[in-house]
């Protein structure tokens, strides 16, 4: 007969592989499913998530987990895994399943509202909506448990362990930092900036964007024998299992900067899920132990990797090769200055470095006032106008620009923001780590060679997986867990540099 | 609280999705898979099927099976619902898990072992294997039951009520016509044949081919909006709904056949998969009553129209400009004729009409002495080739080309390759009701108008899906079930008019 901890493993295989159909379903969603099939693939899908539920609070598993725990012979690597899954399920548990349906129904009804009142530009017409499901992550929160502060059980889906006490002065202090970084860059032109270059009538041909794209994924170490990459309109990483890892980016006419940057962002939670160690597979432990760690390693691609000097030494002759017209006569100073440009604007997922924490700041405020029930919906756009101009010095011009943005809370989604500020973070604290621990990492990176990069990340953060939490993680690899100092010395060097000012 | 018909509905649609699910995976394994996935991929399909299985074996469908056909009020869709899905449950609660695992253990090993043999052109190679899979298979017929025919319980699983009984006297005369038929053909020349236009040395660009198969895709209504087709070594038809039906094709540089007859063929499954009445979807309405019966639809649209003469008429112009070197100063007729050039040849996929059949009641044969235990597998290659000579006057050289030729018997398939020749036989006798029903059919075929005719199949074959068994449903249709006689008819007509023979 087997032991309560081979049926656990074998029904956290079972819990994997539906995660897996789940993962292949969702990709085929974005990329190949042709449009009359949305209806037959909810379908499918609410069977496949709601087989997934049953299957992990069924009785026997809380059976199973109980005299598993209690086996003193357990290796640390099976306690780990029962108590990962005992925590998911826990937290199911705790959910009525009445709750559940009325957030999915509510979260549709949300999202419809959410585009009429963008097409409107009157956020009104999506208040009513934001209301209820408010109330419905409050009664969430409450289901779950928490210690006062319902925001911390939110966080807790996206990065277990993490509470606003411990967010919110790390938040404070950043953000003390970057609004004069911004005000002091706002308005200047980078030393060897061409305005010209991207995003304007210039065109980077779609054949040779693409490769690009390969060959960067291919230089990072991403194993296409385990994955691919495919287009989609918005841009994510996916697929169904650690050796079946699907990429998605978008080209864009007049600038490569999409698809190129969106490759290494991509790439970069590409290698974490294709890291995992073989003997983890299917398992709890192949699982980044937050969010805002997996966003670490794709912005630590795109960012601290991408943006920097030393990899356009090697990529930027590549990319004259592919865009001869385009980058006549074009300097890799200037290049590598318009892929830097910092300039306060209205939309969070076109910010660069120094602005987009601080519009990550603004709505980690705005979601803790709304989950304490302390800012009134109908005050929630001024206030967000008010926090742009405070931070950014810049008001939008209608909701669209401003509150009505994301999707994020059309979606119900409360908590989900600050992961990637903690991916910023975390990045730049890791990468300032691997330079301490591979003393030719910036002339590696200029002679095109990222696999020494590759393998520490692989080392120290992908294939441990889920065996600690993540600013455990954090703190094992670089001696220090969440600070703001690493990220904030690099933007101040780095851009100190691109802008001739003293940061 | 639920009625047992709501709980089984229910049951019958999660069934189905995860039948989507893994018909999903199944294409993406054949197309975009990565290669080095495929062991987590067959742990995904491993545990959908198996919970798949569980979820129609489980104890509660038992009771709402018995409770819901006591139901007085059932209208007759949902007593044909619950009588087809206790079919379903009744075969699988019969097979112990031990012989499906074993069976599925012994698979493996028989592919491994046939291919072996293959290599070393050695049918003793792959016999011990070939002799494990039939002792599980006889276990199998016996744990389902049969009247006293063993063949008749595997038969059962691709063509719900067909028997031995009743079978074996319809191939036995086809078999008595096509031989003679062969004979007469053998060694001819079409009147317009031109054997050096397909095959040989002139090209086929890949560009314009695929451009073809999707035009005739859209000109016989396959719906692209439900539907696509995409590249894959070996042709099929997949799809997780019938509003997501997935084709398959390849292209080969030297004949355009294989890309657009496979396009024709597997169209014709696409059509029936999206051709179930939208309130069926999900339920086990919404299916063909036998492979046969599926495989009409495909070859009715590649060999009764696609290789008819009206056809040609519209495509061929088109053909000379997509391939106007390889095809310069070629006729219709010479084409027409070179894609009916009969030739008896030892491999089975790659017959003509004419010969394809004895290729069938050939493995039919045998089949049914292995599974009586009538035939010992020593012999078999020995029978094999003796009836290769009888039947088309051809021995094969190597076991390659002769009795290790398919993997239908590697995988301990038996009882499948019948229903080849009954989609032959039906698509015959369906098309003759068509040509009667549709006095202009030919006319339309002519001028490129295919809609008329897929309308036609749609509302007799398609909609109606699993509500008759697969011989009563073409009963319905052309007034006469199961006959040799429309098939034998069509082939005398038109063979007789391309060979200028009188048969």
């Amino acid at each position: 007969m087997d032991t309560p901890s081979q049926k656990l493993l074998a029904r956290m295989q079972e819990l994997r592989d539906l995660g897996g159909a789940i993962g292949l379903c969702t990709w085929d969603q974005e990329t190949y499913m042709p449009e009359g099939a949305s209806e037959g693939r909810a379908a499918i899908l609410g069977t496949l998530e709601s087989l997934s539920h049953e299957r992990l609070v069924a009785p026997e598993v809380g059976d199973w987990l109980e005299a598993s725990l209690q086996d003193a012979r357990l290796t640390p690597d099976q306690r780990r895994m029962s108590e990962l899954l005992k925590e998911d399920r826990d937290r199911a548990v705790k959910l009525p399943s009445s709750l559940v349906r009325e957030i999915a129904v509510e979260q549709s009804a949300a999202i419809s509202a959410w585009r009429q009142a963008r097409a409107e530009k009157d956020f009104q017409l999506f208040a009513p909506k934001l209301q209820r499901l408010l109330e419905l992550r409050r009664a969430q929160a409450d289901a779950w448990g928490h210690g006062g502060e319902r925001y911390d059980a939110l966080l807790e889906r996206f990065e277990r362990g993490m509470r606003v006490q411990r967010l919110t002065p790390v938040l404070e202090a950043l953000k003390a930092q970057l609004v004069p970084l911004v005000r002091a860059l706002a308005g200047r032109e980078p030393l060897q900036g061409r305005p010209e270059l991207l995003g304007g009538s210039r065109t980077y041909a779609d054949g040779a964007q693409w490769q690009l794209t390969l060959d960067v994924l291919a230089a990072m170490g991403f194993d296409f024998r385990a994955g691919r990459q495919d287009r989609s309109i918005h841009p994510f990483t996916g697929g169904s299992h650690p050796q079946d890892v699907r990429l998605t980016t978008r080209l864009e006419a007049s600038t490569p900067v999409p698809s190129f940057f969106g490759a290494l962002h991509e790439g970069g939670h590409g290698l974490f899920e294709q890291g995992f160690a073989e003997g983890d597979f299917r398992t709890p432990l192949a699982a980044s132990p937050s969010m805002g760690l997996h966003e670490s390693q794709s912005l630590l691609w795109e960012n601290q990797v991408g943006r920097g000097q030393a990899f356009w030494r090697h990529w930027f002759p590549r990319f004259q090769a592919a865009f001869p017209e385009a980058l006549a006569g074009v300097s890799e100073a200037s290049f590598h200055a318009e892929v830097n440009r910092v300039q306060p604007s209205f939309i969070r997922v076109e910010a660069d470095e120094v602005t987009y924490n601080l519009h990550v700041v603004l709505r980690y405020e705005l979601e803790l006032l709304l989950l304490r029930d302390a800012l009134p919906l109908s005050e929630l756009p001024g206030a967000w106008d008010a926090r742009m101009q405070q931070y950014l010095g810049i008001t939008p011009p209608d909701p669209v620009k401003g509150v009505l943005q994301d999707i994020h809370w059309a979606w119900g989604e409360f908590g989900y923001f600050p992961t990637y500020t903690l991916g910023n973070l975390y990045a730049a604290s890791l990468y300032a780590a691997a330079q301490r621990a591979l003393p030719t990492l910036e002339q590696d990176i200029a002679s095109g060679n990222l696999l020494g990069l590759r393998d520490y990340l692989r080392k120290n953060i992908h294939a441990p997986g889920y065996r600690l939490p993540a600013e455990e993680r954090v703190r094992a690899v670089t001696g220090e867990g969440l600070t703001d100092r690493d990220f904030v010395a690099y933007l101040r060097g780095k851009y100190g540099a691109l802008y001739g000012v003293s940061l």
